[in-house]
């Protein structure tokens, strides 16, 4: 464990309720909205205040003990169907993490057998998500790190760090890690249009953990590829597919293409909520587009030409065939596929 | 010649001088700046008041007039080394775009058999200049939409329109003449970070002669080529190497090798002024790096975390490989290469 390179912790149970920090508002200020209601928290899935996929699902965790609380309390004899309907809120909030679908199971595989008085259970199965996920990005972080040679310099794309899991992160656990050995040159980030994710997360949280790092545009990508300033391009995952294929923030799949390109090696870090059983491949997943205005607007700003109509999808599909490690609390897996995949997701509901 | 869909003059000579409309401003206002001396003209290339490789190269020109009706004006027997001084400040005003030595090269032969009263001569030369890219753009418009299938949709990175050039563009003017002869089903735009030439100049040229335009994010243009969306990105150059690698607009590289992997079609539109014969390959270009802040600020507000800091290279080089066609005003060229380059750089000092 690296303590000092992971001061992040962006959600946060207390007696009041659940505490987020609002992603929206970062860089420019730090603030944590209190919830006490799923559908607000539901709403704050949806809105953004905090996002990447194993966040996600481990709010929508506490959110079900939120519901669960609420509804107790409202009507001790018919509590069930609310905390039903609630659930169906969470787990409609976003479409493309399996994440969320997966924590939610938990958490009602818990409901199913912890009475009438369940609020405790619930609570307990929610930290036990959270902390599992920080354990599993430890070790992901650590064993992604043991791939990369000294001295090498490493692209990251949108935040897969502290603020996108429930500490220390995946693809941001990995470089941690490598800075903590001392192996890392140069980071750059990606700054990740239109919600700038890299610019405004990434760079926000590696900066507090003291870790350098510069950034481009996305589109400069490839010139640092071309100029052998990276050695490894490491990601996140909202999902993978059975088969290997990647769902990740738009912008991936371009990057894993200009890896195999040019030579340069491509590392997604992913706890195994992230791994989808049920999806054969990338073509079956429902790709989240959001408002045009994300990519016209800054700021409440038109920044586009009036009369410009916009087309912004947030997630892309890279193909497994151009993924060269996957790093998960399992193990590494090189050159991911369908037969290695079904290997790991035997172990998936006993992580470590 | 399609004047309804060529609306846009970005350089106007007028007795006064020469003013350029502020790109810098668009799409917010409409200012056109009037500037009576060189140097001023050169501050303006460098500023990004006026861009694009063949708009510079003729800004340039007519900062030569400027420069000799100055200095003539100033000192009539000794006015020949302020107006050579000028032509070193134009001339190292920005470093990648050739057009504007090829455009200083010109004036500078003008010069030479103009006597002692140039200024007459050189406004001639200039207007040339202007009036032979005009020319030049409205053939290669039609010589590139010539190779589109009805019902195509493309993509265009930066702004290479009327804007960037002497007028109706180059990869903007084959989408002009495709759009004229009804072969676009959909015209893509990469919003071009850091400046927005895509979403602030590109929609605002084609909006304005009432040519529909979708923007996207850069990092989304694999997934477009993904979903088969797009059937080819054509894109303007700011140099071609005597090898046929093109110098232009940073992510033009990371689009073509996305094109390669998809199968999409990638187009590069360039009169021969663009064509360096003396830079053997990509491999020896000055690729400008700018300011940090063109990344960290969106609109004049900081949008990256303080602290961070950013890498912000402005051209990319895409190997002449990846290039399936490039559309010049002596004729088009499939897979460009040194040999096909020889022969076309041989009519360079006669355009059409």
């Amino acid at each position: 464990m690296n303590d000092q390179n992971d001061t992040v912790s962006a959600i946060r149970w207390t007696d009041a309720g659940l505490r987020l920090l609002d992603q929206r508002r970062l860089p420019d200020e730090e603030i944590y909205l209190l919830f006490d209601d799923a559908g607000a928290v539901a709403g704050a899935i949806r809105d953004m205040v905090v996002r990447g996929a194993p966040a996600i699902g481990i709010t929508a965790a506490y959110g079900v003990v939120l519901a669960a609380r609420r509804h107790v309390l409202e009507s001790p004899r018919a509590w069930q169907s609310g905390v039903r309907e609630d659930i169906r809120t969470l787990a409609a909030a976003r479409p493309t993490a399996v994440n969320l679908a997966w924590a939610l199971t938990r958490m009602q595989r818990c409901l199913a057998t912890a009475g009438q008085s369940p609020v405790a259970a619930l609570l307990e199965e929610a930290r036990r998500i959270h902390v599992e996920d920080v354990t599993a990005n430890h070790f992901m972080g650590d064993a992604g790190a043991a791939l990369l040679d000294e001295d090498s310099a490493v692209l990251t794309h949108c935040n897969a760090g502290a603020l996108a899991t429930g500490g220390y992160g995946t693809a941001l656990g990995v470089i941690r890690s490598a800075w903590s050995a001392g192996k890392l040159r140069q980071i750059y980030a990606g700054e990740t249009r239109p919600w700038l994710q890299g610019a405004r997360l990434t760079a926000w949280e590696l900066l507090r953990d003291r870790i350098p790092v510069t950034l481009i545009g996305d589109s400069a990508a490839t010139l640092l590829m071309q100029q052998q300033r990276v050695q490894w391009v490491i990601v996140g995952a909202d999902r993978v597919a059975a088969n290997g294929d990647v769902i990740n923030k738009i912008g991936t799949c371009q990057l894993a293409v200009a890896c195999r390109y040019h030579g340069v090696r491509m590392m997604v870090v992913a706890p195994l909520s992230t791994l989808d059983r049920d999806m054969p491949s990338g073509q079956q997943v429902t790709l989240e587009e959001r408002s045009p205005e994300e990519l016209m607007q800054l700021a409440g700003r038109c920044i586009a030409a009036p009369g410009a109509t916009a087309w912004n999808p947030v997630f892309d599909v890279t193909p497994a065939g151009l993924v060269d490690y996957l790093v998960t609390e399992a193990g590494v897996v090189a050159a991911p596929d369908r037969e290695k995949l079904a290997m790991l997701s035997a172990t998936q509901n006993s992580p470590q």
